[in-house]
């Protein structure tokens, strides 16, 4: 059940990455469960990557081979290959030496991704025998079942792109995304996948990466579960026209806007298909002292039960929001100075409910897809937004049923 | 939906306590929705509150009235008298004034405690004029009565009693225990009402109340959400013919225990009566580097929707299990060294599933209804327990339709 507007956009071509995809029976026997992708040799490649002290084999093993100039990414739907042992990196390493057979490329050159279930064995016989047929079907128009082969909860593809003007010249940036549940990333999304065919080097693009993961996926929540296989990679072929990309530039301040813009687009769109989700809410902290502490307030908001049932029932509960501020662990909190405001109705002033607050006004904002909700410390100036979704009975479900 | 072993038991009487309950029509017409206990001039009263900043009016003041050697309590059900400013305060104050009127004490002596919808106003005028019946109805024996007057969402009354033996003299512990939801105390719960008849000085008796809800009440959750209204009150009314309980004492060390273990059956309860619970799950995490570090860890699997959805669904989906083991934020943690039980049956060990689990002896302890999760983390000698309860439909149910 997906919120609001979220129909897949014309994605841009990036000249010298193409993509290829196919069924390798891993989950599913007939939408395709493989992406590979590949970029043109010169270009960098960026990545960041899940938190969770048990990053999954294939993300041990991309993280070793990030400084490898990698050129393919490896992307398997239906099976996560995590929690897996030794064996898990053995068969990891064994898709991407097949991939590198295919390709005439080395098997450190190949960055794989899993995702699906915990903790089965990855089937890499299945996989591999399907790779010929991705490769044959490589392309730099295939983005779009690219977003559907690395879906897994998924309802909708999630792709976002934009063309921004770099020196006179256009360079494109288009990414896709997935991801519905156990999403709080920390560093990065499962998964998210960007390119763009600007020339910039590896050491700042890693940076322009780190920094847009930072405002965009690791400001998402469905459940506040950090997936063991998250992970987001982007991608210069460095075929644009436009001039090189250098640091502490114009050109650098206007490409990382644009790349932070796909990357909230496509942290946006993986809340809006939140498992189970009805209803998208920006939880909104100004007037904190840190961003981390705008962060923190925002996050404990954005995880409470009683907070995310409330909204799947358009209930203007204020008192559990009020409640999960208070339990937030911000030191010295002055409940006296504190405003709550849904939408632009402020619900809580000075201690208690405002004055003026009706239930009514209250239940007008309550019934909307996507709500706003804005908490004011009254302790500085800092101000961060986390985006989550409601806690609605098909979450339940959903996440009772994942494995029958 | 209780899950277990939930009946009523036999309350031993404490003399020098009485207890009142009448219906004061706050939210129910019918049930009783005022509770008050007096004890006996000469005893010792200890209390603990919630830790959540935004603490509600009632316990703001009964803070402030420990001190003041207080010999009444006076709760309701049905509202919280939280988020209510100022004005909350005062409302607060003018019950225990109402109260001290009809028993000839001064309002500081009365401690006030009130559980239900936040931040509504407290109906004074029906609380005050319905004390008169409450404190007529004083008697040692009302403690079954007085389980059910503080009951919110609670499916059945909690109460738990022990005698012990102190010099060669019984003393008697007896408690009482409401909530279900909005529960993660921090120091206390939401609601506990203990008495004994030990004779025992204030100082001893906070102390002894401080370590007992440590191990108990602060060792549970449902979901996570600490409630602004969480309290718990040890009275001692020193009645009872064994020995004064002193310090460092082999009595006090019994006392203790008995104490300890009426507080966590009253823990427990809340736990088998939680917002749709179908499941009380313990997660036991042994070999930890600290007891901070396995709490943190017990807790991060105790409120993983993703852990407790399987839990539900009876799903042995030990992936989710380990992934928040994985995000629980643990530095250095190893993952060959972790080991994952349900029940006795190992499932994971060396850093992947055991080799000789199979899905059906995960099954058959996931079919049970009380289930005990055991972490091994192979840092240390630290052995922590935190109860918990599964993710059901009627959690959204409840806590979708609770002001409706």
């Amino acid at each position: 059940m997906a919120v609001g507007h979220t129909e897949f956009p014309i994605m841009h071509a990036i000249q010298g990455v193409k993509l290829g995809t196919c069924n390798a029976g891993i989950k599913q026997t007939v939408r395709d469960d493989i992406l590979v992708v590949e970029m043109a040799d010169g270009g960098s490649c960026a990545a960041v990557f899940t938190q969770n002290a048990f990053c999954a084999a294939p993300v041990q093993l991309a993280k070793s081979h990030l400084s490898m100039a990698p050129r393919w990414l490896l992307v398997n739907s239906g099976n996560a290959n995590a929690g897996t042992g030794k064996q898990g990196l053995q068969d990891a390493f064994a898709c991407c030496a097949g991939l590198a057979g295919e390709v005439e490329g080395i098997a450190q050159q190949v960055l794989p991704f899993s995702t699906g279930v915990i903790g089965e064995p990855l089937p890499v016989a299945k996989l591999t025998s399907a790779l010929p047929k991705a490769v044959a079907d490589l392309a730099e128009a295939h983005w779009d079942q690219a977003a559907r082969a690395i879906m897994t909860t998924d309802t909708f593809p999630k792709g976002a792109s934009t063309v921004v003007d770099i020196g006179g010249h256009p360079v494109a940036i288009t990414g896709i995304s997935k991801g519905a549940g156990m999403i709080q990333p920390n560093m990065a999304t499962m998964l998210g996948f960007i390119a763009t065919d600007a020339t910039i080097d590896q050491t700042l693009l890693q940076q322009c990466l780190a920094a847009a993961t930072e405002v965009s996926f690791n400001r998402i929540t469905v459940d506040g579960d950090t997936s063991t296989n998250d992970a987001c990679v982007l991608l210069a072929s460095g075929t644009s026209t436009a001039p090189e990309i250098l640091a502490d530039s114009e050109h650098y301040a206007k490409f990382a806007d644009a790349v932070t813009a796909v990357c909230k687009r496509l942290a946006e769109l993986i809340i809006r298909d939140g498992e189970g989700a009805t209803k998208l809410i920006r939880i909104r902290v100004e007037q904190a002292s840190s961003a981390a502490e705008a962060v923190q307030v925002a996050k404990t908001i954005a995880h409470s039960p009683l907070v995310k049932t409330a909204f799947f029932a358009s209930d203007p509960n204020w008192g559990r929001i009020l409640a999960a501020v208070g339990r937030a662990g911000v030191v010295n909190l002055v409940l006296e100075n504190i405003e709550i405001y849904l939408g632009t109705v402020c619900i809580v002033e000075n201690g208690g409910r405002s004055p003026l607050y009706t239930e009514q006004d209250g239940q007008r904002v309550m019934n909307q897809q996507e709500i706003l909700v804005t908490v004011r410390l009254g302790r500085g100036e800092a101000c961060e937004e986390v985006l989550t979704c409601d806690f609605s009975y098909d979450y339940v479900k959903i996440n009772a049923e994942y494995r029958t």
